[in-house]
């Protein structure tokens, strides 16, 4: 069996590794996947790369492993430099997109999630307002971004289509889910296109994974698990 | 008077604008400080350039505004290349340094201020073990990133001496205000070491707030308004 100099340890359940995982196709980086469930027992290797914070993606490139998903795909964009270009080479619109990412990360995939995972209707509902809220944000932000492309990072997947993206499944999940309408023609019309889009790109088609085993792992698996931690 | 095409929107009190300070400092850009009360009513001018977090600091350059201390940071560095690096060049120290930079903001100085926020002994104990933790951590950080030298960025400080460095006298002031020891010469000598020589530096030392100033404010101010949030 080969040894591959580049392993990404993580499953493509969580949106964290999808994000890892798109940055290394798009720079056709040869990697080996090594599947690890999000509540399995974790091996001596994970464990040892990542003892700060124990979590998925880690990405191990010779013998140093690099932790926390935005950090990875920044990694990747550098080291392989002769790629296709992720961040923006413009400062500010680099500036801009990191700071979309963060909010992504900081408050929306937060509120998206209490969607399902909250106690009570009042709760759910103030986090769906909130969800779409940054929705809207993010369609004014895609205008800006895209330049009248089809992607946040001009005509080819960038920095922030891979912050967002990753989220996708997750997002038709939560919709089945809850019974609500989330990235839609009429509320996100350019989000709506670009997700129909960045889903069908090359270095995205096999990544994302099937909306039925998502939904399955969501529900008898994540939501009991995060409610009894509540 | 003189119209800068940089501004600086914040107050010195807050660690994350020092940080965007810190920066221009070390890269001597000329700007405008406009001094902005962290509960003070914010100007237009300030709720336009941030909107979503409403939160400083903020840099603005030309009509464009930054946002997210790190982010500005790293800002700061792409657009004045010429002046002193500030993010290390490869890539992997890249990595490591915005981990630990990420580390503080979502981790650390929660649990740094929880030791004067919590509410019972418990609690603060447990603020007090993890922020000393944290600092463990950070200890044996400085040892692979510094290579020997004064700081993490080597020989002048870069980006994860300004991601700690900010904390400095909030730390000092924790110590007093809970009468806890926190960077001590016994337990990390190094970071002990590290801090004399980060605030004694040309760019920081006129940034950092006098021990007293900011312990009167986040005495009758900061930790009075947060607990009623609370």
């Amino acid at each position: 069996m080969a040894s591959y100099e580049v392993k990404l340890l993580g499953t493509l359940l969580s949106p964290f590794v999808i994000r890892a995982k798109i940055a290394l196709n798009l720079k056709s980086v040869e990697h080996e996947f090594m599947e690890v469930g999000i509540f399995a027992k974790k091996s001596d290797l994970f464990l040892k790369s990542n003892p700060v914070h124990k979590k998925m993606p880690i990405l191990i490139h010779g013998d140093r492993p690099i932790c926390e998903s935005l950090i990875i795909v920044q990694y990747i964009d550098k080291v392989w430099a002769s790629g296709p270009v992720i961040l923006p080479s413009d400062p500010y619109d680099r500036a801009i997109a990191r700071f979309w990412a963060a909010y992504l990360d900081d408050k929306w995939f937060r509120r998206i999630r209490a969607i399902i995972l909250s106690q009570g209707e009042e709760a759910k509902k103030a986090a769906l307002e909130d969800g779409i809220h940054g929705l809207v944000l993010l369609e004014e932000a895609f205008t800006k971004c895209s330049k009248g492309e089809k992607f946040f990072g001009g005509d080819k997947i960038g920095y922030l289509d891979i912050a967002l993206g990753c989220f996708l499944v997750w997002v038709r999940v939560i919709e089945i889910m809850a019974n609500v309408s989330l990235i839609d023609e009429s509320t996100t019309p350019q989000l709506f296109k670009w997700a129909q889009d960045f889903c069908v790109d090359d270095a995205v088609k096999d990544v994302l994974p099937e909306t039925d085993k998502l939904m399955e792992f969501v529900q008898f698996n994540y939501v009991a698990k995060l409610k009894s931690r509540l």
